[in-house]
């Protein structure tokens, strides 16, 4: 970083950890620590609190896998939600984009990750016992795999199916298809095959 | 944000605050708390320390107007720092960015902003008082104007010429020329007239 000291090393300290944020790199970790610094009461304290109590107080919810401060979730301990639906997927941040949707009120398992032999995530990496484990206790009517379209995830969907066949549930997954606002041109062919296949009557 | 609650307001209020770091919008301090939240130990404790010790320690230098631990400044205070030499720049970044060239071993003077009417932007709203009594006390030999070639930058440079024009002290600005490793086709006009203009003989 910086030749020469040009301020004490708590400032580096901050500016270092800062890079390791997703979306921030060295030079805007540095103007990110400065704007910190100089909005010390409208930004740094209340950003330094708010780091503290989800230090203390976010946990992962022992029956979905998602975080939250209470456990279980707030959407494990939701009733309003339909209670024999259980949406799967792979990361919290998959639960957090289908609620910001809005499409679906029912509730979850975060599995953590999709199966990837090559880098070395094998089924006990993920949160797939716990998974057949609630199938099996809860007698959900539907399970959704809300999972990737990607080799891994379709890998871990076929996983997972083969692990409730001996459980009289039913098991679907996401359509494919044209995205919403997406324009045909720049599709790949898989996506434009899918959609042609599953074409619906234009009424 | 959420249409509906997925986690407590303790997470929606990290993801509210990350946001207003420059350089993440909502999308990205979304990811951002996400991952803190998930690297709790190697990440979102430390930087929750960090930030803590910023918030206590680190304040504004009351001699030249840069950030630090201490007051006056690491810079302030170094004894090997040549006394007689002032660089003024405009922001706290960009005393970083010259330390980071390591060009210049000089003091600073930090004024805080440029002057610009059209946002409000006065004299008394910078650092400006404090350079001039500061020139006058302490018979600099030379004063390095190092800020912005904007059209506010030149305006701010022009006033502080004015405000010393009673002192004995040679004023200088940085040369306008050609980026180093940057490539004329894509420079404007007015460097390409400055650059040929300040030409050299090639040794």
């Amino acid at each position: 970083m910086a030749q020469k000291t040009v301020a004490g090393p708590e400032i580096e300290r901050l500016i270092q950890l800062l890079a390791k944020l997703p979306g921030l790199g060295p030079r805007s970790a540095r103007r990110a620590a400065l704007h910190l610094i100089k909005k010390k009461e409208q930004l740094l304290v209340p950003l330094a609190d708010a780091m503290g109590v989800a230090v203390n107080e976010i946990g992962v919810c022992s029956i979905c896998g998602t975080v939250d401060t209470s456990d279980p979730c707030t959407i494990c301990s939701d009733p309003r939600r339909e209670q024999d639906v259980l949406v799967v997927v792979e990361d919290v941040a998959d639960l957090w984009a289908l609620e910001r949707a809005g499409a679906v009120n029912a509730r979850y398992h975060v599995l953590g990750g999709t199966l990837s032999p090559l880098d070395g995530i094998g089924p006990d990496d993920l949160n797939l016992t716990s998974l057949v484990d609630r199938c099996a206790a809860e007698g959900f009517s539907e399970i959704i795999l809300a999972i990737s379209a990607t080799v891994e995830g379709q890998t871990t969907a076929h996983y997972i199916m083969d692990q409730l066949s001996h459980l009289d549930v039913q098991v679907t997954r996401l359509a494919h298809g044209v995205p919403v606002g997406g324009e045909l041109d720049y599709l790949d062919e898989g996506t434009l095959a899918q959609a042609l296949k599953a074409r619906t009557r234009f009424d």
